[in-house]
């Protein structure tokens, strides 16, 4: 296995093919297959984001995946962002088609042709919709599995306010049901509010949910969009208010995609393999019989005693009984990131105790036999709080503001002044080769001088290389 | 609403429309969206698709889209049968593609690469995946929702075996994970094996999965696959045996679509609405508040408790207190075809009961407010029981002995003799405009002459009109 320090895009790849994640040997480039270990990651986060959608009265939803060329060029900017990396389907069996039909890169255009039919009133908002579906971009940068691919496994919430206030709410509570999800998957991120020059092709504004990986580069897992009425008006989604007036729907979206599963990998896997979040891992604890000729049959037993105790208490929990030696099984497990390995010989039996080892630390220590689920589960919520923990530590070292231009370390996130002008942003972007991911959406205190121009500003930019 | 004896085609538009089930308003013709309801209703079938095969040892995948057109061309007879109804990607970006891409219609030629990669030894078999995702096909005849589509949300379970008996062996396995989802969404069915001109393209054989709807037509659910080495020649999936010998897999399939949902629209619905079975209803029960000036706010405290009580039971249940008459609450959950309606009023208060009515029956009664949670899971329980045998009764009702040509009744599924020659088989086809559905797959007692030469046979073919 390569090292992660060494070689950071080296080790992703190993681990992605060693523990099973997803397998790129289809034979088109960039749409890979989701073998069984990873797809049952990415399933349970999207068990989480139906959880969180689904409490906050939001309705899931399936739109179709082709669309229109013909709707989909309604809006001008969203097809100028779109149109170098769209697929296109042109014929269907022997016959070209009448209208060619794009493969969805986002869903906009396919939903709100039929939002423009749903809303007649004010009492059909707020309209709160989420999908989570597959999308297709021409990427013509090299691939990389789940952080560079050309079907994305995504979600999508698209709702419908009736005014700019009720929308920006609806930013907030994304923003809540993000830092929830974040917290039960062990990721840190920032809420960035991007240049007008990098947002959204539509949007009025956008929230980028950047992570920082560990070569230094930050990478992009979703976004939140404010549209104001920027899609309402060329789609023409209007309700009526209480007064019989006519208004255009202001629109939020919100989406995260299969990158999740790419920060899971860089931000806590180490020279062993996967480390996986409690939260999300296939398999919470793993159950290692270590067995001596006399004992056999009891720790046989017992193990299968303390799957069923375990499993029967909501822990995932695979018992490794398979004819080969406790190390080589231990190292299976640790390529997979299981989170706690438990390990039960004649002599834990006899102390009325099970052994186990922490993934993320390798701390062991042992559990009374008689506790053993309660044992486990507070075990995994340790776990679950010293991942997060560490990994939001290591995020908050990344960063570092610079007052000036001379010597900026390069694998860093870089805060500094900025007065926000287009004319100093270009500037710093083309001189130094950093992207600026834009300045906090929620207002930090700052006072300092634009590192371009030197005019004084309120408002730190943070600027990094991006995956 | 139209009714559903006069006019089948218009009932079951209008129930589709007026549950809320899917919108076929979007710009291209047999693409619909899946509108809240509807998906609810396909995520609970899908929910048992994934119990069932996570439970006999299936992993799930999830597999891409695209097809090139290399791949899809390998088995000759298989892209025969697909090419006329596949999606072509040609484009993307500006660039015209180098190698064609397939929508994928089916994911034998998306797998069978990747199996062949797989697959090394005998120690990897069986190899037994499933997926679910929606596939394409250009329907050039008329669509309908659920029914005939362009999109189609399915699952397909794909299995390699090392020999024709291991993977004959799958087939029954897949039968009675049939048989275990058809009784939890009370859907009859028959397994009849394919005429080999009505053969999957490529299969050995075919066992078609079929209902009947009340027009007297059958309808195709779905279907398993027995393919021998049909696929593992062409795409070179092998393995090596515990001799050293390489061998090719022989593999199966097994699929059902949304054709289910359309089913349950047919089998159970009436001129009320939809009449959905317990076990996938999105909402189970519902509990309608009977309101008057001096009970308010006791009846309102007391169904808000009961749908405590309810839901903590694992019951899916929805409290409707609207502001509306408890009639028009009748009318729209009857539509929805919500299995139990629970009135609550002073009285019942008063009695210790809480009054019900089955969407089924119309049957009405009371059940002890002390025990509410049992009793109305008991009731979903007799409900499902009876929706199923009511269903099978009508299915048997609708087939007909047949051993003459005379008079045909055009709206009955038609059991005969048939020698099993293609050459009776298809002129009683085009003689008569009905189709053969095959033969049993569980031979059934007959003895009889063939109806169109006249031989002895064993063996009965059914034939009928299919939707």
């Amino acid at each position: 296995m390569s090292l992660k320090e060494d070689d950071f895009a080296d080790w992703y790849l190993d681990i992605v093919e060693k523990a099973g994640l997803s397998d790129k040997r289809y034979p088109i480039k960039g749409m890979n297959v989701w073998t069984p270990y990873g797809w049952k990651i990415m399933r349970q986060i999207d068990g989480y984001i139906r959880d969180e959608f689904d409490a906050t009265g939001h309705d899931e939803v399936c739109f179709p995946l082709m669309i229109p060329e013909t709707e989909f060029a309604k809006e001008k900017d969203h097809i100028k962002g779109f149109d170098e990396e769209v697929y296109w389907v042109t014929h269907a069996g022997a016959n070209e088609l009448d209208v060619r039909l794009v493969v969805r890169p986002t869903s906009e255009t396919a939903m709100y042709p039929m939002f423009s039919l749903w809303v007649r009133s004010h009492q059909d908002l707020p309209l709160k919709t989420y999908q989570i579906v597959n999308t297709f971009r021409y990427e013509t940068k090299q691939t990389r599995p789940f952080i560079r691919v050309r079907e994305i496994h995504f979600f999508e919430s698209h709702t419908c306010h009736v005014s700019e206030e009720d929308a920006q709410c609806q930013i907030e509570e994304n923003i809540q049901i993000l830092s929830r999800i974040a917290k039960r998957i062990c990721l840190p991120y920032t809420l960035l509010v991007r240049t007008e020059w990098d947002k959204f092709p539509g949007a009025h504004y956008t929230v980028g949910i950047d992570t920082s990986m560990p070569n230094g580069r930050t990478l992009q897992m979703g976004s939140i969009h404010h549209y104001r009425t920027n899609f309402s008006v060329p789609y023409n989604i209007t309700y009526e208010d209480e007064n019989g007036e006519h208004k255009h729907v202001h629109q939020t979206t919100f989406g995260m995609s299969e990158r999740l599963v790419g920060a899971l990998i860089g931000v806590h896997g180490d020279d062993k393999g996967l480390v996986m979040p409690p939260g999300i891992a296939p398999i919470q604890a793993v159950i290692i019989p270590i067995i001596s000729k006399n004992s056999a049959q009891d720790v046989a037993a017992f193990c299968s005693r303390l799957r069923d105790v375990l499993s029967a208490a909501g822990i995932r929990t695979k018992l490794d009984d398979r004819d080969a030696r406790p190390g080589s099984k231990y190292y299976d497990w640790e390529i997979k990131g299981v989170p706690v390995r438990l390990e039960v010989g004649a002599r834990d039996i006899e102390n009325g105790v099970v052994s186990f080892c922490r993934r993320d630390t390798g701390e062991k220590g042992t559990i009374s036999a008689d506790s053993a689920a309660p044992g486990v589960k507070m075990l995994l919520d340790v776990i679950s709080e010293s991942m997060l923990a560490k990994a939001e530590e290591v995020q908050r070292s990344r960063v570092q503001d610079i007052d000036s231009l001379d010597s900026i370390p390069e694998d860093k996130i870089l805060r500094f002044g900025w007065c926000g002008s287009a004319e100093c942003g270009h500037k710093f972007e083309d001189e130094h080769g950093f992207k600026i991911l834009g300045t906090p959406y929620v207002p930090e205190p700052f006072h300092g001088r634009c590192i371009m121009c030197g005019a004084e500003t309120d408002r730190p930019a943070y600027a990094a290389h991006t995956m």
